[in-house]
């Protein structure tokens, strides 16, 4: 059997990756491709349970804790569906992974990103996304969006400078790993999105 | 301020660790001090919901899903309540800590103790407990003593070679921390393990 893919979509709230999931999903299908969809936290039983505490906005916890939550449910979210699913073949598309944490809680929450490296090691060993799409939009664009949200989680609820610096390390993240992880500026109009989705994608399903 | 003492209890289920902490904080509150009870997994909102979830006898998780749902729990309970507390020149007493990692994700699932050792330094840096009572009984004793109990959690159901394993990993780190760990054989009389309880605690009162 030839092992699937693992893509993985990145962004701040409001960059629009769930739009764009939908149009990644067509086009693997089209492709003849199985695809499992996913997310995280969550994407498990008990990594859904656990996402329901990290984004419940009554809720506070040390930004450590936050993360070990976030590299749980990620572990259980590798062992009940990543792993199983690439191995029978199938490409895995997940609305967020561990860039996720090096972005909130490195960035936002001011971790330091050897404590991340240790964790995502701990967790993944050498397992990375095939290929990661980092949905780039300035935080004013992204917050307007979210702003249109009436119940905003525990991370929506977050300041302008919080997700300046989710953007920043995402950025950071996307030149350490440039094979890895493209960025797609998300600022453009949907068509424009869309097109630049379906010309990375053919990279991928062509040379992969 | 002084700053206080960090007590914890360690044994397999049916140690009568319980029953010895009533008597500890009776002790340590005759000679004045000021005691803070509480436990793991739990001992913080976020913490007692994550117990919850990890006692749950209907869930299944990986074993290093489990561990990472411990030291999440440990992390927030270090933070919201047992570093206050000691700064506070509080005397803190735990139902549980670390080692019990080391007995339970360690000893009874199998994980590897290097692992484990990275997870407790990324959580507690170099913090350790002043003094740790570990209650040694045979585990054919400590699982009679459960068997009274109607709902039995994700743990207590277990089969005995599941406990030999953690016993022999709690006397294995009793064995590697001999100033920190004192075993107290608690197959002896109630009133033979209380002496022993209120020797220790002398020893540390006094020389501490």
């Amino acid at each position: 059997m030839i092992p699937g893919k693992f893509i993985t979509l990145e962004g701040i709230d409001g960059a629009g990756k769930s739009t764009q999931l939908t149009w990644i999903v067509e086009l693997l299908q089209r492709a003849g491709l199985q695809t499992v969809v996913t997310r995280e936290p969550g994407g498990t039983a008990l990594g859904e349970q656990l996402r329901a505490l990290l984004l419940d906005k009554t809720m506070t916890m040390h930004a450590e804790t936050e993360t070990l939550l976030m590299f749980a449910a990620r572990r259980e979210h590798l062992d009940k569906v990543i792993i199983p699913a690439l191995s029978q073949g199938q490409w895995v598309i997940s609305d967020r992974f561990a860039d996720a944490s090096f972005a909130y809680q490195g960035g936002g929450r001011g971790l330091n990103v050897d404590k991340l490296s240790i964790l995502e090691h701990w967790v993944q060993g050498e397992l990375q996304p095939d290929l990661t799409l980092y949905f780039d939009v300035p935080v004013e664009v992204g917050m307007q969006r979210v702003s249109q949200i009436k119940n905003v989680d525990r991370f929506e609820k977050e300041q302008a400078d919080f997700f300046q610096r989710v953007r920043a390390a995402y950025l950071d993240r996307a030149r350490q790993f440039p094979d890895r992880i493209k960025i797609i500026d998300s600022s453009q109009s949907l068509a424009e999105v869309k097109a630049a989705v379906e010309q990375t994608l053919k990279d991928v399903l062509n040379h992969g």
